[in-house]
């Protein structure tokens, strides 16, 4: 009757812990989670409909182990001259990085990141017995590459974790900080670019970088700007040596059969999927322009998101939104809070209800 | 160029090692990995088509992080007074062990199990950093309830796998001998019953040892009776105080919406895809029979498998059934091969094959 969690061997590290993640309220405005707002066309319904009504027919097999057609086409869209050997795709790109840190981490080694960034990057690392080592960033939440090459120095990190674009602060990196990094990193270094399709024009990707640097590995997810956050398909770029030994991690047959057709699918109707991406950059864009006029501090964004601040009380101004039917999310450094844009009418509701909470 | 996995930071323990899982090898009779030979019909491809399309819809949007619906639809289907707090699910029974090791095992712990028995046990211990010990059978293939009592006195394992049906051997487990286990184990004891359903007339699930024993957890999958294996859903049934741990340690948004949908209605229709259940037991127990018959060595089989022997040169058979297009598998104790329970028809021409590359 009153057996609880205390009575399980439950490990030590574990104990007094929460489960993560951002609340899942039911709101009519939703900010809160990065995703993208347009929701998948009745066509595309249809003819992911159609091709799962024919996957279905053989799901008493196991699926492809390997996904190869799926790290196919998740290469030819990244180009580059990228193939199937140098993908690799697994339930998210959480369940990607967990992989890396069961190859390339876990106990008596450490990964290292530039905070604030993806909060999952160090819950991942503890959760693979990993140490992990936060470095903090500069003032305008850009990562000081002396500091970092003195950190990586000083701590030999197997993993070194950048984000192009960060979350929550929406800062992008220069190339030649990543390569600076990649040359004095003793292991791997992965570049999480969850966010890179909604970067501003010029910014570029670290995936140029991988002919020249085999310990670089760029992590991309489908749930962003492929507005196909339920279907949850992560995946990365690398040397294929760097696939090699994720086989050797993965759970034999981790991705269904269904996953891997609905990816695909999508895959065949990125321009649709993709086609609200230039309009979220200039609502984003707007949205920076907007809040800086309003007086408030705005991190530079190359994401679907927006860092904003400072408040005495963001839990505050958080949950006065929510009375307003406005869910964001309180996220990142003490005085900041962190809105996803949304479309037109969302961002209308959330600019009204924040001059109403603040006041202005 | 010549940049090899040598040239990465792979972990010690994982060097020299090759990646996990049978041959995917496009043959006519293919009986090796325990997946039922039936497929769902047109009449459920269409029914798993119409959700997925109404999902498909949404699918910009997170899937419920915590999968309610699916819970409840799964401890509707064990019964046992089950309800989805009792309930957790994940991609394949693999991802829910791997789920239990990291919050009950990892480094500094042990886990124990009981070989020959399913061979993701002590890989997934030791990807998650648990020591693995493992204990004997007796020549029957029985667990030696004394000296497993021994044993756990010796190595005070934090997790205990048991497997009724155990795999490869297809023997089943007296409750009696589990609540022995279950009394003297410091820890969990993880009944593994991915091939339950299979389990002939008598033989007792451990679900009904659940609600006095708050520290057995038993773990399913809708990849075998079910014949989903290609839609990768496993999951579990224990104490509540069991699924808040998995929640510190599951990767958020671990299952995708559509699996929670292919998953649900695939529960709508378990009559269906249950159906063949009877007819593989039978096909089973017609199998044993046969084989005993021809002087081969048989375990009793409690799964949708059987393990027979013995042979001086296992590998020799198994290739020369590939050549007459029949696929088996070579596992468990040296001399024994493993042949999965198909259709009447590609069981016919598994025994002809036999004959024909034995001689007999």
């Amino acid at each position: 009757m009153s057996f609880t969690l205390n009575d399980l061997p439950l490990r030590d590290d574990l104990r007094g812990r929460s489960a993560y993640g951002a609340p899942q309220l039911d709101v009519p405005v939703v900010l809160n989670t990065n995703e993208n707002p347009h929701a998948p066309s009745p066509r595309l319904a249809k003819a992911l409909a159609e091709a799962v009504a024919d996957t279905a027919l053989g799901l008493n097999r196991y699926p492809d182990r390997d996904a190869v057609r799926l790290r196919e086409g998740l290469a030819a869209y990244l180009g580059h001259g990228l193939t199937a050997a140098h993908v690799w795709a697994a339930n998210g790109s959480n369940e990607v990085l967990q992989q890396l840190l069961q190859a390339f981490g876990g106990p008596g080694r450490t990964a290292m990141g530039f905070e604030p960034s993806y909060s999952m990057h160090p819950i991942i690392s503890r959760g693979t017995g990993t140490h992990w080592v936060p470095v903090p960033r500069d003032a305008d939440f850009r990562i000081d590459v002396d500091a970092a090459l003195a950190a990586i120095e000083e701590h030999r990190p197997s993993v070194v974790f950048l984000t192009s674009p960060n979350n929550p602060t929406g800062t992008a990196l220069e190339m030649a900080d990543i390569e600076r990094v990649a040359r004095a990193a003793p292991g791997v270094v992965v570049v999480d670019e969850a966010y890179a399709e909604f970067r501003r024009a010029n910014t570029p990707s670290a995936l140029s970088l991988l002919p020249d640097h085999p310990r670089v590995i760029v992590s991309r997810t489908m749930s962003k700007a492929f507005a196909l956050a339920g279907a949850r398909v992560g995946y990365l770029a690398a040397h294929p040596a760097v696939v090699d030994a994720l086989q050797l991690v993965r759970l034999p047959y981790h991705l269904s059969a269904v996953t891997q057709t609905v990816a695909l699918t999508a895959l065949e109707h990125a321009e649709e999927l993709l086609g609200a991406v230039d309009d979220l950059r200039a609502e984003r864009d707007a949205l920076v322009l907007w809040l800086r006029e309003q007086g408030f501090s705005v991190a530079d964004s190359d994401a679907n998101f927006v860092l904003f601040g400072e408040f005495e009380d963001r839990s505050r101004v958080w949950r006065d939104l929510l009375d307003q039917d406005v869910l964001i999310r309180e996220t990142g450094p003490d005085g900041w809070l962190r809105v996803t844009v949304g479309t037109s009418e969302e961002m209308a509701a959330f600019r009204a209800a924040l001059l109403k909470v603040t006041g202005r």
